[in-house]
């Protein structure tokens, strides 16, 4: 059987993906929205643009939400890390003075 | 000024990062939990664990909807494909008989 779109039962999980898809867009979206604003505090307010202490409690407590839901702690880890790699790169352009 | 917790504005944000996180972990949770069923289908239905075709739709829509939403289209490409091969990786574990 070839993977075409009539199949009905992989249409219908894949409408769910588009769906939790979309989802989580708008929720990255947002979130780096929150965090923008944190750089620029961090700016006004002279802080460094990482936080190594925050960082490490962000992490343990996603990891206890990712075992209570499901989902495997290494993905999470390096989840987390990706998503948190992009706020530094953000918060470092915001301290050069860079308009984000 | 040092990066304190007493800092009301920064806990401030962080409340609101640690929310949207939370909504994030749970997502992709069962964001996996789904395409671990598609896995599944696609080994009794006999089907590529990959569909290049599918993946490419996914990234347009995306691209879309991060320009709606104000997320950056790079980082919302590294995003999907980041959480794509994990799910490659487990269908591909599941296409090998793995249990997931």
């Amino acid at each position: 059987m070839s993977a075409d779109q009539h199949d009905e039962t992989l249409a219908a999980f894949r409408a769910s993906i588009d769906n939790i898809d979309a989802a989580l867009v708008h929720l990255l979206a947002e979130r780096f929205k929150i965090t923008k604003a944190v750089g620029r505090y961090k700016r006004e307010a002279d802080l460094a643009p990482a936080d190594p202490g925050r960082e490490e409690m962000q992490l343990a407590r996603l990891r206890t939400l990712a075992e209570q839901s499901g989902l495997d702690p290494v993905f999470t880890e390096k989840f987390i890390k990706f998503v948190v790699a992009e706020v530094i790169n953000h918060h470092q352009r915001i301290a050069e003075g860079e308009q984000l």
